[in-house]
């Protein structure tokens, strides 16, 4: 008998699937559209529809498979209560109570939700690098920052299920504004527009028409655009990463402070600049620590497939839920 | 039978010890100096003498007692592993196995260690207004900022044992110095001399020679001086206050979203100060936090009595083994 978890990611845009074992690969996949109609029963008649040709199709694959639960990423979401409350990016409004309706669907299955950087983070640890760390963070780097954090083997929810959100730490009292509506938050600083924010700021500090970043407007410039102007050795892009790498040290010497992990993971695109972000953002961190933390903290590449990650990430909710009730 | 822990506090001149029932009342003190001379076999055999001597005045004043450990506060004590790390303030050098010492001299005794800041968090939830949280943050205000944060009804020691020092979080870029060699830390703002610091800041900023402050050395100027000009009225004392709580807003904002804890205990000197410390505090953490956590975080003062904190919250440290090891 083979064991297998679906993951389910739910994003802005688009709903992926997929039917994952338990070292983390990708049986089979499918993806169907977050409606923007904003009926919240007609998208789970759609998405069970989705998740009983996923089973179906498992079945043909391997005769003597057993699916154990779903596991659900998705914005917003609470692990206590099963929730999604009031995501700003789904057209679905107030509080849906996701597990619920999707236990009515799947009576016999292990279900369970938390939102995508927590899902990240429980899928390094049970498929990726994180494997057998019982104390490590991760930092989820795109359009926006999250973080999901492991204290003593367990993802931290905090006292209401809403815990791990240092992309909100303030970085710079008073400085940008962060899309929460604060001044100063990693997010601001570190996401992919925030790495755009910073080239514009380069630009304007040192009048760069020359650099390669010159030529596109502020709503089309983006973190691909500096990636490829800092392999050509542009100035402007370069400092871009150094910048960041020295904003999120900073955020995460604040992560070390708080819990002394044995490992930060970072996730996402601007993790493929590799040296360019690793290097300024480790020596940052090292000067911000207090000294019984130096030299100590390993800042390391997720070892999940990017493509994948969502769906794997979410997936590794059941089989945490099935560890924990052991 | 009534039940007793012991809890020894190892400060940079004196050591102070107590015997502790469970409502954290404290049955008698006790305290000899922390010696200068650097032996700590020497010393070790002073603190058991002092704690025999305890042991039997509770026998006399309590036939039908029960001392069921020893509970030990100390700068850089590392909960893990039993010792005290290389602690800057203590004659003591290297590391010091400090839990094998006492077991040698009280083999039947639960024994623990952990620093003086999650000692007074323990306290604050075996003891005070933590009663049946399991989220929750501590800070200490003092020569320096402590912390204690618990999750999931367990302190956060972290991977290596120094989990919880979030008075060494950045506040400002480039900040101030702080005792720790690194520059901008929350310790540098809102320990007393921190407050000191922002004191003659402002002086300088508003060439303030007016102020009840302006006639102190910046030697001799203390936050129980600065305390006493603002119940005066004196504007650069209630700017301090003021700017205080700004920092330690920020930084217990980074807190929340690290953690999402029920509540934060602030205990120390400056908490006596009330509404003057907390307004601000709470008014600043809620304009860097996320909407999610905006009005949900409470923000208290600890309820552990001043005077026995030290002892009463190292004491916390045995009932909290007794109930883990059930």
């Amino acid at each position: 008998m083979k064991n297998f978890a679906i993951g389910i990611d739910i994003g802005g845009t688009n709903t992926v699937l997929g039917v994952v074992d338990i070292e983390g690969n990708v049986l089979v996949r499918d993806s169907i559209n977050t409606p923007s109609h904003g009926d919240i029963d007609k998208y789970m008649d759609e998405l069970s529809v989705a998740v009983q040709g996923m089973i179906k199709s498992v079945k043909l694959l391997n005769e003597d498979s057993a699916i154990l639960g779903i596991g659900v990423g998705a914005p917003n979401a609470n692990y206590y209560s099963g929730t999604i409350e009031y995501a700003p990016n789904l057209s679905f409004k107030g509080v849906i109570r996701l597990t619920d309706k999707l236990k009515a669907k799947f009576p016999t299955y292990v279900i369970a939700i938390t939102n995508d950087a927590n899902a990240a983070a429980l899928g390094e640890m049970i498929y990726g690098g994180a494997k057998g760390m019982k104390n490590f963070a991760m930092y989820t780097l795109g359009t926006g920052v999250g973080s999901g954090l492991v204290v003593n083997g367990d993802l931290v929810y905090g006292h209401d299920g809403f815990a791990g959100e240092c992309g909100h730490t303030t970085l710079i009292p008073d400085g940008r504004l962060c899309g929460c509506g604060s001044l100063g938050h990693l997010e601001a600083y570190c996401s992919a527009p925030g790495m755009k924010r910073t080239a514009f700021d380069l630009m304007v500090k040192y009048n760069a028409t020359d650099s390669l970043l010159a030529t596109k407007s502020f709503k089309d410039l983006n973190s691909k655009d500096i990636f490829e102007a800092a392999q050509k050795g542009d100035k402007i892009a370069l400092e871009v990463f150094e910048l960041t790498g020295k904003y999120l040290g900073q955020g995460l010497a604040d992560t070390v402070h708080h819990l002394s992990p044995e490992a930060i993971f970072l996730f996402g695109g601007p993790v493929a600049a590799g040296d360019l972000i690793f290097k300024p953002t480790i020596a940052h961190m090292e000067q911000y620590l207090l000294p019984i933390f130096r030299n100590k903290i390993k800042v390391l590449p997720s070892k999940l497939n990017a493509g994948d990650a969502a769906i794997v990430g979410a997936s590794a909710l059941v089989w945490q839920e099935i560890q924990k009730s052991k």
